[in-house]
């Protein structure tokens, strides 16, 4: 059926998603054969163990442990080892070959994306990553191509699934983070030191990336603002509920005017507050999801599985069969485009909402104190609820904050639009100041219907 | 910046969308030719008449009576005039000059796709059509190139806008289907014939699109089993919501195993039942939304507007830089591949399950009786829920089927899954039984979670 020559693909790497590219390569050879209009030949995979337990059975002689060797004499070449070493040496020995390379590797693409794009781009042969972001989700490929005509405004994605499970249990089940934690532990949502993921690294890497492609910028991680959800308590959780939010961990990217008229770019990630009726609030569980907005589409959303070995084996497959059926036409790859060039902003640069909660102390003249401080600060107050927590076990009661000089009120404040940065030094002079007894929690609001 | 020459485009029609996309190219020249690596020059607009009041101001210059004249040296045309004739043949004649070609017109792809992309193959030019199917949501190619090292199993579309405008104010309104359809004609999202979107028959060639590429098959649009809404009642949303479901106008498309063994594929369209858990579900207004499930990326859902000139222009603005950009590297089109080449079953050859809501004479032994229907059919009931209506205005009370000789009874049955061919044959013995005065509504349930 195929008169064309096998094209050949090593493989990098073995586990949960190598092994199951390997499987699908394997299994489903006559099917992909028939659509790149070639035989896709696994030669090789190259691990550091070849004797190690796999997920999947796979023919032992196509383990090697000499990647070098593998690349050499490549048409494709999978990387799957993630990491920067040697990861990014092999990406790179293979496009001088003139091979093309698929990989999930975000640390990498994010860190070092602009060096391999350019690599690749003189050589004639194509990079790509959809499975670096969002797993499954075709999300790289339809920023690139479908929207490429048009003008993105705006991405609020849900890109670290690990976060989602653990903050949509404690919405949804009450649990507290390290509970929810445990089970995503248990359940193998997270990994054993979990940092990557509850500190936001890994949506800071994500966000990057996909700031990059949408915007036609370089957008090196270290400028984009990271805040995990370590912080976040049971109790802001429960506040958002009653207040008709959720908290979701967002990778955020949007264009910028500042009030200086400078034209930029944003990328931040961290812990928001996102209305119930906001498409993104009722993306469960360890899901991803990502809210693109722009200029003439509109309002986009794509969804899907986030993370998972079969799952992000169908993006890596993708990948493969597009470079796959470009070699069989004799095709050169369409490289990353980074002509826009737009500044990347501090986040103090951005404005956005903020919710302050705050313990203050239940006296005479304290609310028009806390009030002031708000205007010293430029920032106007949108809602106001107020609480009496004076009793022993901290329940909120109905109360007064200007009444006895025992116990104390909880303020729950909501700000019109502000400068992050103005936001950021409000919140610490309420901190300071003496008529507050505590802050017991500070969450932007994104994603206004 | 610019050292290629411009890209030479022409456009075929200054409708809603037509006149969208030429007022993004004027606009954005700079951005487009800068991301594309090329100017992308307008040549011209072909429209019947030149003096006609446009809803975009365009340059005058601009307009030509003489389409096939403006075709005649064009790198890319860009075709929406919509229908058969004379879209067909004008792209065609581009096509023969080895102009790639943009179009929306799924009319003509679903009836005539197959020719006109041999004839592309032939000579290596491109014919895209993201706008087709779902407006400015990606959909086609992440089918198409994103899922390609899958295998899709099933896709539920709400690919019509102005069908799911009118049964969501059914059902979070209550208007009747005469007040949603009035109001979506005030609001245009109706046509003043609406016979296409009601009747379905725009959703019908949709879903021929959608399964040619997710299964690899040429599927002529008349085999695409089609009911439109037209026999949707109130009653019938009301019902749906009190067990939890809401009716969709659903595309359905999916890979089946006939209990002959067959392996073929079925493409479909009819008003279902959709569990209000369902992402489906949450799809208001004239949204659109593709949910696909496939083999290893398990459950994706593309959402975003389904429809609207500038929306739509997004997607034919997106196939647009990517012809052109291949334009620039030299390389060739994809091409559509039908390898697979599937049969494209019978409707009655697929399992679905069916609601029915039957209205029967309330006297002793009839459940009996319209359980041997049943039984005779070989289709298990589900679920059973019964209620008296013997009172004169219809309002229903608890009651029973099996007591008096006056008034009536209301059966709902949910049954469990059965093939299409045993669920019809069942709806019209019971229509026909002598216990039973009225079958008052027969949906089918999809999107099982």
């Amino acid at each position: 059926m195929n008169q064309n020559r096998p094209i050949r693909v090593a493989l990098l790497g073995a586990g949960s998603v190598g092994s199951q590219v390997a499987r699908i390569l394997l299994e489903n050879a006559d099917e992909l054969a028939a659509r790149v209009g070639a035989p896709l030949l696994l030669t090789g995979i190259a691990v550091r163990n070849v004797d190690a337990k796999r997920d999947v059975d796979l023919p032992k002689e196509l383990f090697t442990d000499d990647a070098e060797r593998l690349i050499l004499g490549s048409d494709i070449v999978i990387e799957l080892m993630g990491g920067i070493d040697p990861a990014k040496g092999l990406i790179s020995l293979a496009l001088s070959t003139g091979a093309d390379v698929v990989t999930a590797n975000k640390a990498l693409i994010a860190a070092h994306g602009p060096e391999l794009f350019d690599q690749a781009r003189r050589v004639g042969a194509q990079l790509t990553y959809e499975a670096a972001v969002a797993g499954a989700i075709p999300i790289i490929r339809p920023l690139r191509d479908s929207l490429a005509g048009d003008r993105v405004e705006r991405i609020l994605g849900i890109v670290n699934g690990t976060t989602n499970f653990i903050l949509d249990r404690m919405h949804t089940r009450g649990d507290s983070l390290e509970e929810a934690l445990r089970i995503a532990t248990d359940l193998g949502y997270a990994e054993a030191d979990p940092t990557a993921d509850i500190g936001g690294y890994d949506a800071q890497q994500k966000a990057a990336i996909l700031a990059s492609i949408a915007f036609h910028t370089e957008v090196p991680v270290e400028l984009v603002h990271r805040e995990g959800i370590t912080e976040i308590t049971i109790e802001q959780i429960e506040r958002a509920k009653a207040a008709g939010f959720v908290v979701k961990l967002l990778a955020i990217c949007e264009r910028v005017t500042t009030s200086d008229g400078v034209e930029g770019i944003s990328a931040r990630v961290y812990p928001a507050l996102v209305d119930t009726q906001h498409p993104l609030a009722s993306v469960h569980g360890g899901n991803n999801a990502v809210f693109v907005q722009a200029q003439a589409a509109g309002d986009l959303m794509f969804y899907g599985a986030g993370a998972g070995g079969v799952e992000t084996a169908s993006a890596v497959l993708g990948d493969l069969v597009s470079s796959a059926r470009r070699r069989v036409n004799g095709g050169p790859g369409l490289g990353e485009s980074t002509h826009a060039d737009l500044p990347v902003l501090e986040v103090g640069e951005i404005t956005t909402r903020y919710q302050i909660i705050l313990e203050v102390h239940d006296r005479p003249g304290v609310l028009a104190e806390i009030a002031k401080v708000f205007s010293d600060f430029g920032v106007s107050v949108s809602t106001l609820e107020q609480r009496s927590t004076g009793s022993a076990d901290g329940a909120a009661t109905p109360g007064h904050a200007d009444g006895g000089s025992e116990g104390g009120a909880t303020l729950v404040i909501g700000t019109h639009a502000a400068t992050e940065r103005a936001l950021s030094a409000l919140a610490e002079a309420l901190a300071a100041h003496e008529a507050s007894r505590r802050v017991t929690g500070v969450l932007r609001v994104e994603g206004a219907l």
